[in-house]
């Protein structure tokens, strides 16, 4: 059985990594939202993109579940000595990454080669994807301050302002990275990870599914940090063709792929993150059902919590099917059974087709 | 007595160290060569200024002479683990340095204002400035590999390929920083420090000597990196006049401000880097009477180590004053009695005149 998961920050990653400890690297490939990169101190940087490779790899910290394992903190005390801006923690071997990442960018290499190669370089074997190399930023809409890059809104001002909206500035123009739509064509079923629909799976399940033309060669050394266009290359011309959740995968209409989501929201709340903040804040009460109708149209399967059997009923109403269990993950161990859960889960929908 | 020391790295950083300990902060000035500047990761580093810098600061590795003190290496090692490119070391301290600099000008601030800034934050008491808000980058002409930007030169190749010239490119259009030419004007002294004549002392010298405009304000957060002109602000028109060697300054031709150069040559050998290695490769015997010839026509006196006393007549005979001296400096009780020598001295030459 072949997967392809869709994953956003720490969530996302616990189920990616408990998948990958069932599946191998051939049947597993995971696409991770970009839309919160963002650009500091002149580094480029991915959060949610960091967080699955380094859990994965099992670099990550065990106990915020984003940054590295045993990380230092000797970069950030002297920026502090200098009175820079310290809303954004940066380890110092977190910035190892930031810092070859960028280099890499600037010479004009796409960011899926580039993540292909640090995976390799950390011993991921899964194929881990950027949803697109083109820049995507999450623009997160507050009643407060007006339109927030979403790292301000998320770190520098901890999910505190009201949300009102959301836009993916460059979505329109992003082309899905090399081996995202093939992966989405060829997967028996797709899994939500536990993420945040908003900003987390909506960035990527929006993306156009124009194929990526040939990116630029390499340009020449130190002439990438003297283009005027960003660190990364401008995205290109082109952005027709239906998006990613709307293209035409094989078996939408009958057996086949299927899409299945695990839900982020356990008892009206979030384990991590501002989703059930941002639900209310839209004016939806923030629960398991929540998540289930923003996804509408597009689940074969949705996976609740056990605190949430109750809206297991109103879920199958909309023709979808759902999976009981607990969705807690706090161990390597429970990411690990969450996982195979989802795949008897995804195996008894495959099978009730057949 | 106002002292104005232009200095390139480590042996500079020492000596200016020296009079730093001596004499008051509104009493010295240290201009300090930024043609070893460059860019790497997207960092913007200056390395004969943070030299100068965190010696004065004393948070200087007092064991290389260059990088910081009790510094760590984990950004290091993740780098290696990427296989990014390794030749040039990033201590984490360190990068914070480069960090919040690269920051800074990319929101369009000049290098002088953030190196005075950073001083303040590191304690140091005395005026560092760069010697050019303006890029200038000094090229090593080499058998070998041709033209090879000064850090490759320097460190990637460990000095070794043969030099057959430099360039300095931007030069011709750079200008000195605020308050170079003015500290020129008021000193009653230049002090050359024992640093490489070819590549730390002779940018600051050929400098022009046009003021420096009013430097852009601030561009808008997150513009700065896009414009299309590098990290620094592209220089910009107007390299008429003479250079900071030829400007006229006052008592050049009668009492007042003095010239006076220390050797980096000592028995025909640098104590650190490639100034011997240079002159020899350049055809010239490398001595500090080399070192006195490289700079005829600028000085009023010259320092240089008595294990040099027999060249003392032959810089004489050309109308330079000399003090023979004990010039190792490899202790800062060293810095101290070699900076209170050449203070005692250029007292001698001052009084002389009167």
């Amino acid at each position: 059985m072949k997967l392809t998961a869709l994953a956003g920050g720490v969530g996302g990653a616990k189920l990616a990594d408990g998948l990958a400890q069932l599946l191998p690297p051939e049947d597993l490939t995971i696409i991770v939202n970009t839309g919160d990169d963002f650009e500091h101190f002149g580094l480029y940087i991915c959060p949610d993109l960091d967080t699955v490779c380094y859990t994965l790899a099992g670099l990550a910290n065990p106990v915020t579940g984003w940054g590295r394992a045993e990380e230092t903190w000797q970069a950030m005390e002297a920026l502090r000595r200098l009175g820079a801006p310290d809303w954004f923690n940066l380890g110092d071997r977190d910035l190892a990454t930031h810092l070859e990442r960028t280099r890499r960018l600037r010479e004009g290499q796409p960011l899926s080669r580039i993540t292909r190669d640090f995976c390799r370089a950390w011993g991921v074997r899964h194929t881990v994807l950027p949803m697109s190399d083109d820049p995507v930023r999450t623009m997160v809409d507050t009643h407060e301050y007006g339109e927030l890059p979403f790292q301000e809104y998320f770190v520098k001002y901890r999910c505190e302002p009201r949300v009102r909206g959301f836009r993916f500035a460059g979505l329109e123009s992003a082309r899905p990275a090399p081996g995202v739509l093939e992966a989405l064509r060829e997967a028996d079923a797709v899994v939500l990870c536990p993420s945040n629909p908003w900003v987390s799976i909506d960035p990527i399940l929006n993306l156009t599914s124009t194929p990526h033309p040939p990116f630029p060669s390499p340009a020449g050394k130190g002439e990438g940090g003297r283009r005027g266009d960003g660190v990364r290359a401008s995205p290109l011309p082109g952005r027709e063709g239906p998006g990613v959740r709307a293209s035409p995968l094989p078996g939408r209409e009958g057996p086949g792929v299927r899409w299945v989501a695990v839900s982020p929201i356990i008892g009206g709340k979030t384990v991590k993150g501002p989703a059930a903040k941002m639900f209310a804040e839209l004016g939806i009460p923030p629960s398991a059902l929540a998540v289930a109708e923003r996804y509408r149209g597009l689940l074969t399967g949705f996976v609740l919590d056990t605190a949430d059997s109750a809206l297991a009923e109103a879920i199958q109403r909309a023709n979808v099917q759902t999976l009981i269990t607990d969705t807690l993950m706090n161990s390597p161990s429970d990411r690990r059974r969450l996982a195979q859960d989802v795949l008897n889960f995804i195996r008894s929908l495959l099978t009730a087709d057949r």
